[in-house]
């Protein structure tokens, strides 16, 4: 963990301002409501999202003291997403933990996502900024869209990697961009300043989510804390079985997975066909791509301990193993 | 329905304009996904809050073509609340027809609701009325927190008439206020009228609760598309049954049925001694005083068609049966 901590010495301070926003919506007269919010912000998650909005915001001096809310905001609308995704997955655990809905019943973990994104709208209305707060409601709409297009695509083998693109595009690279923008728009940085940190957080989100569906193949059980092969048992396909079934348009055993839904079987024989395929490498080389694309937007940036730490979260985003 | 129709009077156009906007969301790329939006946002609803926002906009002269986009997005908002509300009372009809979540299962409903809580997010953002969206997060808020505190009390008898107009006041009369203040703000409405017409909205929304509390013991079950006795069965006190307990703190039939939660004999005997203690009308006077107060604060309006309409929503919600 050498490289995160380095990634966020220069915003140690308003890290902690961000924890401390979050712990305060914990603060509640019920309980049982508190006891939930206790569980799905417990402390200890890496805190990309928010970093990146807090880093983006270092470039210009004005009204640093909206950061904290903007980036307390994004984290909390990403931690909402999952507790929602998490009830329509039906997942158990995430995180090595077990999930809200598991613990607490899908209707409660309904009530916290939503009492969750109305606490993120909130803490986007602190920021003030009416540029900032269209851009949360933008991005809200993006990452619902996404969530929808995954589901309604379920076990479709019909979808291109274009079509994966856009919905990762959508579900998970919306927040990245949202947050590095943000962090531009209410430090008040130029238009020219604002495009390029667009540009990485979108890239840096394309890598996350393309690494993300690697880990779903090649990670470690113990290590993600959650079981490897979930997308494929959801009917999700991502980018590793998008490139198989191109490469095996005809006869391939994610076909037949996905016409024999529950056995263990064939989705065994899809898992290893990708693992002994190469293709994990080359999807590797694709997040590889954005990465790249991440660090020449931070050109447009004065240099500096921010645009290092942005820097360093491309990287991290790689190389992670969970 | 002739009262209704003279309420529309004054919005017919802008009314037509928010049935055109909500059209507008259906229209996706998803067929499941538009299908499901076309069974939530079906048209023949009473659009009591858009007018409520549309007519409160009426005092003044600037920004009407902001009232639209307003008024669509406190009904999207209201529907969305829906959708995640039957989900969580695992409702199966609504207003006579199926609910979403007994269609479509349970997570496409969650994504549904969360996919129209986005676009309520952005079109009160095409207000680009600060002030407005500052209120639909706070609206938001209160209202999750008042579905969560219905959901933590369920079941528990120490509950007190005094929480329960609170619990009412954020879950149902936060909306109707918003929509109403929403109206003044957006227009540009001086200080003292949009103030009144918060105390309006707040009051009508009081009414509006207590009655829907009060048919759901006395109401007519084809008329209402819904069975009779669902709060009690779901555990939640409302007025009526409140009332009963403190007349019969000691031994009633609602602590009997909630220590036998699945007995019909209990539940039947509950709504049988509600129904003739003359407690409705107890609780119909409460919700009258309301409406007189929602009166008194239109004094302070100006006179004319879109006064006239509020007062009359605020009757309506009175005398409706269903």
């Amino acid at each position: 963990m050498v490289r995160v901590v380095s990634i966020y010495a220069p915003i140690q301070e308003e890290l902690a301002q961000v924890e401390e926003a979050l712990q305060a919506i914990k603060r509640v007269d019920f309980p049982e409501l508190s006891e939930m919010l206790d569980h799905v912000l417990a402390p200890g998650g890496k805190m990309l999202r928010p970093s990146i909005a807090l880093l983006s915001g270092k470039f210009s001096n004005n009204h640093q003291e909206l950061l904290v809310p903007l980036a307390a905001s994004i984290e909390l609308l990403h931690t909402a997403t999952l507790v929602h995704d998490d009830v329509i997955d039906r997942a158990s655990t995430r995180r090595g933990r077990p999930t809200a809905n598991s613990l607490f019943d899908n209707s409660a973990s309904v009530m916290l996502g939503d009492y969750m994104f109305a606490h993120a709208a909130g803490l986007a209305a602190h920021t003030g900024n009416l540029e900032a707060m269209r851009m949360f409601s933008r991005t809200l709409l993006a990452m619902a869209s996404g969530e929808l297009e995954q589901d309604m695509t379920a076990y479709d083998y019909s979808q291109t990697t274009r079509q994966y693109f856009q919905r990762i595009a959508s579900k998970t690279a919306s927040l990245f961009a949202a947050a590095a923008e943000g962090g531009a728009i209410v430090s008040g940085a130029p238009e020219a300043w604002r495009a390029a940190l667009r540009d990485y957080g979108e890239s840096v989100g394309m890598a996350f989510q393309i690494v993300d569906d690697i880990l779903d193949f090649s990670g470690d059980e113990a290590e993600m804390g959650k079981p490897v092969g979930s997308d494929l048992m959801q009917g999700t396909l991502t980018l590793p079985s998008l490139l198989l079934m191109e490469r095996h348009p005809r006869d391939n055993p994610v076909k037949r997975f996905f016409r024999h839904r529950h056995s263990p079987r064939h989705l065994a024989e899809a898992m290893e066909m990708v693992l002994n395929s190469g293709i994990l490498d080359e999807c590797y080389r694709v997040a590889g791509d954005f990465r790249d694309r991440a660090h020449t937007a931070l050109e447009a940036v004065p240099a500096g301990a921010a645009r290092e730490s942005l820097a360093e979260i491309a990287d991290y985003v790689l190389e992670r193993k969970a």
